[in-house]
Parts: structure tokens; sequence; C-alpha cells
């Protein structure tokens, strides 16, 4: 057996306990969990009583860090913390897998990506859900260019229902301070960077964010956005926490049909011409090319985050690659950055975006953010410095 | 058989040959149709040749209205005529059947309505489309009540592909002199009248319409709008005479569920509990009330422009109400001037807007407008005068 990477797990909340989880079942070969590190003594003492005792506890990422225990660290500490964190594990050397949002605001996750080509180490973003092989089917079909280029893009994202007891359940939920945005940073991230990593970058924005308008929060809960693509196309996003039923529906027309994606189920409308070819040359006025409709079979495993973190070893390893780089978990961030700041602007905003700007607009919403009481402390899930995201 | 209402087409293109047809055919009993008119000398000979010879025909409407000979008048004839042949008609104390859309502008509308009230005749929209016993089904369900308020509409009805050969086959088509707008005044009338017949309507739209995008045209052929309603819903319309195959998709999120109607299948989830009470009180964080969820039967016929004529002439005998009263033609109208100003305006336009401004804006494309040489000249189909809607 080849060596193991030696992992430190930063924020044992509900995200980092459910990596501890896996990894002691022995889901990723390659990886050994080394340490954890938590701020919170209760978690502390959680993990005393519930995990093995050779794995070394820390009371900050730091001295996780500077304990010689790790090769890569894991963080899944609350939204702000990701960067500093990551940046600090950088600067010892480690490998990093942070979690998502890779940070709030996009001038962060820049600062980590220039310190993860200075120190020479990987730095991946847990972008889980590009595992799975519905979206890695649709990537594959529209990367290739075989069906043409992207015209138009639809995705009513509404399938993220959350109670105001959600909201409850920790002070820094939803907040400004806390989390730096809503649905949009909390619950759409995999959806944001599904969006661009399937259909590429938009370079126009303009959203409609809706704060507390289900919940009694003070950041957005509905969000409907139009964006615009550098090639002319366009596309709508629209995502929500009080939908129920919510809506899981994902189109992509292009130049040679559509691919629509909803209830587990991948149709491809594939026409026998380009539909722009046709357009101009066709003597009828109504009609279009001949088209076969079929459902696409989907092969693989969806194997969430021990794939993501598999494929995290190997590429420490020598023998793969990331899941998602850090060069391209800026970009969900990017969109919804864009999005936060359209709406606040209340006009559309082009790609790139004023950052300064956004940090700015980003400020004065967290200076007067209002930080919940929480009303129920569980662990090692909801708690005010963790949280399944 | 009690006395039938004596009826003359004006405008005998695409539409008006083909509503004489179906009345010719006996299709709506209360009906007889006494006499045509058209400006175009060639449509006349046509009517000569291929219409019975007891039908009159006359060079212009005026004629036709001082005849004699009908008690109400159907209009088909291209758009900008609609509201001063309507009006024409109303103070020769004539019942009016208009085709969609009633006006380029809501002020001409308006005035017909005005001179409907005035001349105590009855003035119908001809929006066949909500005979359609899907659509039917879903203005019943969603003004019961019965599932709540809305809160979220999305419509993505792009089942409108059009060549370069349908826009070449009229010089007046898709331009701003000829037809004031492109897919919202063409195809989409009826769409927009069903989405506020279904829902209400929005009080504040922001629409982004892409003029000749796919077309060698002047006028939009792809829309993407965004609205609000009074009661803090949202909604999104999108249109496209480009896309192949297109979608019509048309899901109505409310309190206690959705309706999503595409593929001809009407599926209603309903939920067992109120969603807005059910946020609130919930323990939980995550999960849904229970649902059901089932494909509701559509029953009932649907008869188009004949069962929108039943209508007219029942109403005109005092046995029957009409389809669609001339008052609510101007909603559509309404919201589609409303999409168009906010895109040239490029901001948000609450309603009731200033009609003024949108007149301004209008003329000065209208101004530059740019009637196309046309290619072909069918008969009685795609001409100058007329043509299919």
């Amino acid at each position: 057996m080849t060596k193991q990477v030696r992992l430190g797990i930063i924020g044992l909340g509900g995200m980092g306990s459910g990596h501890a989880r896996y990894l002691l079942e022995g889901k990723v070969p390659d990886i050994k969990l080394t340490a954890i590190a938590d701020i919170a003594e209760a978690r502390l003492e959680w993990a005393r009583e519930n995990l093995p005792p050779d794995i070394a506890r820390f009371a900050t990422g730091e001295a996780l860090m500077e304990s010689g225990l790790c090769d890569a660290v894991l963080i899944a500490t609350p939204h702000y913390d990701h960067p500093p964190l990551s940046i600090a594990a950088m600067k010892h050397n480690l490998h990093v897998m942070c979690e998502k949002p890779a940070g709030v605001y996009t001038r962060q996750v820049r600062e980590m990506n220039e310190w993860a080509e200075k120190s020479n180490v990987l730095f991946g973003v847990m972008f889980c859900v590009r595992t799975n092989p519905v979206y890695r089917k649709m990537h594959d079909i529209v990367q290739s260019g075989d069906i043409g280029s992207i015209k138009r893009t639809n995705w009513i994202n509404t399938n993220w229902y959350r109670t105001q007891a959600y909201y409850d359940s920790g002070s820094w939920r939803a907040t400004w301070d806390g989390e730096g945005g809503g649905v949009l940073l909390n619950q759409c991230p995999h959806n944001l960077d599904l969006w661009q990593w399937i259909c590429g970058m938009p370079n126009k924005v303009q959203a409609f964010c809706h704060n507390g308008k289900w919940h009694d929060i003070e950041v957005e809960d509905d969000v409907t956005a139009y964006v615009e693509y550098p090639n002319g196309a366009t596309g709508v996003f629209v995502a929500c926490t009080a939908d129920a039923p919510g809506t899981n529906r994902f189109e992509i027309t292009l130049e040679w049909g559509k691919l629509v994606y909803e209830d587990d189920k991948l149709m491809q409308y594939k026409l026998a011409q380009n539909e722009r070819d046709y357009c101009k040359s066709a003597p009828n006025g109504f009609g279009i090319p001949e088209m076969t409709v079929s459902e696409i079979a989907i092969e693989g495993e969806y194997t969430v985050h021990p794939g993501v973190m598999r494929a995290f070893a190997a590429a420490i390893l020598g023998k793969g690659q990331l899941i998602a780089d850090g060069r391209e978990g800026i970009r969900s961030l990017l969109i919804s950055n864009a999005m936060h700041l359209s709406s606040w602007l209340g006009r559309p905003v082009d790609l790139p975006f004023n950052e300064d700007l956004f940090l700015e607009e980003l400020n004065k919403r967290r200076a007067t953010s209002r930080l919940k009481e929480s009303k129920t402390n569980k662990l090692p899930g909801e708690d005010i410095r963790s949280g399944m995201h």
C-alpha cells in the first residue's frame, strides 16, 4: 500500500463530523484522519467521546496546522473563516480542501488562490455535486460542443425548502455577518458552480433578491436572476427556500436542440441540423428540423464527499486530479456576488465587477447585521460555529 | 331557430379567411357571414372566386359598416388598424370582435373600451386560447383560491419557432411600424393574456428584450421578463422564436403546492397544509408537509376560434357571455407594453406606467422603422395587409 495522506479536519460541526464519519468508515483509503480542531470546547468533548483516541484534538486550526500531524486539511467552519484558515494552512505548506463557499467575497478567494500558487500546495473546493453523474453527463455533452453553442439556460432551483426552525437553529444562520448572504451563499453554491461548469460563465447579471420574504431572516430567501453570456446567450436562475414542493429543473437550449433535467431524468432533444443554418435556409415559415428525443442513460456512481476526497488524495499522491480546483471555486462566488450587487444597486452588473464596491456594500449590511438568539444548540450539528451547509 | 347575428369580416388575410371558412362550414350556428371587406383588390378577387356569391364584398371597412348588412364585425387586419376600425364599427353601433392584440399601445385600447361603453355594443377580443380546457382548468383552480395565493409563476414559452422565411413573407412583419413589436406582439398576446387571466396582473415588470437576435428583423425575437405581483409574488416569462425545439412549461407555485403544465399534462402537487403555516410551526428544519401528486384530468373540448365566436353570438343574443371582454383585452397589452418600456429604459417599470412615455418611445422606433421588401405575396395568407398572427 502506498503512503496515506494524513488529514486534519478544522471545524467539527454538522459537515465536519460528517466528513470524519465516512473517513473513519474507510471510504477514502488514501486518507488517514489524524487530527481535528474546533474552537468549541463542547465539540472537542464530543470528539473525545466519539472519535478513536489516536485522533489528536486541537482547540484552534493553527495548533492543528503546527502539530506536524497533517499533510492536508479539510476546512468545514462557517463561511467567513474559510479564507483565513485556508491561507494559514497554505502557509504551513498543507494541502487544502475547503467547504463551499470558498469565501464570502471574491477578493478573499483570489487571495486564497494566490497563496495556493505561492505555497505550491493543492487547493480544492468541496463541490461534491460535480460527482453526480447526471451533471457530469450534462457537462460532457455541452462542453464537447457536439450539439453546438448554448443559446439559453434556465434553472428553476427551488427545492431548498427550509422552515423558520431551520433558521432559528443557529444565531449565525442567514445573517450578513454570519454567512454573508442567504440562499445564494448557503444552499446554492453547488448549483451556481454546476451552472457555470456546464454552461460557462455569464458576463452580465441582474438579480432580484428578496430578503426575509418568507422567513424571519435578514438575508435573501427568494431570488430570480437573469444573465447574459459572452456569446449572446441568456439565462435564468430561480432559487428559493420557501417553495413546497420546490422544483429542480435545468434546461439548456443549444444550436442543435436542448437538454432538460428534471425528476431525475435527463432528456435530450437532438436536431438533425443546426438550427442556425435551418433558420436561414428553410423555405417554410414554420416547423423545425427533424428531431430525435431520447432519455440519456446515466452511468456511474454519485460519490459525493468521499468522491471529492478520493480525488483530493489521488491528486496529492500524484495519481489523479481534483474534482474542483480552487481557481474554479471562485466562479460560483463571482456569480452570487454579482447577483447580490446587482440586486443592491437595482441595475445589471457586468463581470468582472468592482470588488471593492461589493465589499463596501456587503460591509454596510454586516454593520447592521443582527445575530439571532440561538434557540437550539445541537451537537455536532446546528451550532454557532458550524453547521450543515 | 332564433334570429342569427349577421357578421362582416374586415381583413381577409390568413386569419380573416380562416374565420370565413369555419363560419361557412356552419360551426357557429348563431352567426351568418354576410359581408367581407379588404383594401386589397387581389383579395376581393379571391373572395369573389372562393366565397358564396351572396356574401357582399367591400373595398373598405367603412363601406361594410355603412352597408346595413351587419350586426357585428370581426376585425382581422394588421395590428395598428384594430383600434380605428373597432371604434368606427362601435360608432355604427356594431358589436365588435377584434383579433389580438386589440391594439399596439394601451391608450388605443382604452379608447376602444370607452367607445364600446358609449355605444352600448359588445366588444370582445379573440383570446381563443382561453377555450383550451387546460388553461380553463388552471384558471379555475388558481382563481378559486382553494390552494391559496400565488407565490411564484414561471412560464417558459419558447415554442414559437419561426424561420427567416417567415419574417421575409410580409414587409410589415416584425417591424415597429407594421406590428409594433415582435414575439410579444405577434406570438405571445395569448400567453400574456392567459398568464394574467390565471395568475392576476403584475404591478412591476423588468424585461430584457433582444431585437433581431436570431433573425434579420428590427424587433424582439428573444425576451426574458421578471415581474412582481401586488401580493409580493414574483414571476418569470421567457419567449423566443428561435428555440428548436421550444418549450411550453407553465409552473405556478401557491401556498398549498404547485401546478405544472408541460407536454400536454397538468400536474397538481397539493400539500396537506398551507406552507405558510407549516413554515412557522414545524419543529424540524427540513422536509415539507405531506403532499399528494396527481395528474389533473382535462375535460371538455378546445373550441378555439369557433368557440369564441359562438360565445360572442350568444352574448349578442342575450344568452351567454363573452370569452374575453375588451376590458380584459387591454391587460395583456399592458404587460407587453411594460415589458417593452422597461427594456427600452433599462430599468423596472411599475404598472400603471406612463402611457405617453411609452408612445413617445414607440414612435421613435416607428420613425426609423424599415418595411422590408416583401419577398413573397401569398394569398390569402402572408401578405402586406394581413397575415396569420
